[in-house]
């Protein structure tokens, strides 16, 4: 089992990420950028000024909630 | 872990949304729009005068109970 | 979290929904149409003189037990 | 949340069916017909003189369990 | 909720498929077909003399541990 | 419920694979192969020399960690 | 189930990799490659200087916090 150490780190990237601009990868192939306001233990996540990226294209969605359930990755955008 | 702070304010964006028109973005790629009157710690959901969105057009179904489970995401209509 | 007052609600939909004929939403793209007759924590529900709406046309099921796990929404029928 | 009632009543269905022919609809599109002779709170199921449907046919199981996690619907056979 | 009785009928079923083979049919439309030995409350199950049988053909795979979680249905093969 | 004696001997099978050639195969088709060095409860196991089995062909992996919730069925390698 | 040396050993192996480049191959068939910083008991994990590697080739995403829940295995990148 993960040492108590790395238990934390995991999570602590993601406040380094607190309002900054990240890269939402869902499942299913499609993306959503934008400002990260707050996430939580299930890393539910509420991103501010956000975009769906889509095969599509994109769209504006403002603030929006996604579910940790239906993440991938997030990393941020440079 | 995010901190309790954080926690909270994940769903407080949904607080914001109560009886306001939202889009949910469904698992599979459809979606449903219509005002938020109800939400539980599994992100169920109850929205009014709804609407399906899917690639085949949009149906009307008013009163509608969204299972948590089947959402990606939830961004107010503009 | 969601207050109680929420909580609640999400499900009070439900109960308004009883004896009352609705449509299923099913994962996958079907979907289920009959009159409420009961349900549960789960969504588990049960449907009298429920039909079975698919891309190959209707199918009548009679009474039908529908898992709450296959759910993506449930809906009154107009 | 539903009240007890409804709780119970959700499962009272199956016990009605129990020596009587279903046809149980699986996810992926499949189905399963035979006499229900046991199931449990998980709806794993056992039927007797089983008969698997799909798209290519359908085949003679005898006695089968089915696991309830991929079961969509049950419904009696008129 | 399922009465007892009904609850221990359904594993019941399996054993009696001890030592006898039986055909397990897998999500996503693949089975394999084997000597049962052994079977857990997850449905984990161990076949002797196993063979998996897909659109490809059929491959021996000796013993073979196959995880319940991947099992849709399990029947005796006549 | 499967009796003790069988549940212990579903993981008995695993404990006789270690530091042996082992074929597991995951989810949606893909298979990996390579000696078994460990396992847990929710059979996440270790390979050494490993080699990732898909339609594409075949690749070295030295010893990689699978997480069991991706695996189907694993079968000793003749 | 597997005795406690083997419950160890297959977070352990994650530790050896702590620090060096590994491959993530996930769900979907997509991959990551990056420098494995940390890691949790949902194999949740922090790569750093991390690449997205898909069919329509590679992107770079710098740090990326990737779900455990949708990993399939990890391996070491030689």
């Amino acid at each position: 089992m993960a040492n108590q150490a790395e238990r934390t780190n995991t999570f602590k990237v993601m406040n380094e990420y607190l309002n900054a601009s990240v890269y939402v990868k869902l499942k299913g192939g499609e993306g959503v950028k934008g400002v990260l306001k707050s996430f939580d233990q299930h890393l539910n996540l509420v991103l501010e000024n956000a975009e769906e990226l889509t095969e599509r294209g994109s769209r504006s969605l403002g603030t929006v909630l996604v579910r940790g359930d239906s993440i991938v990755a997030i990393s941020p955008v440079k």
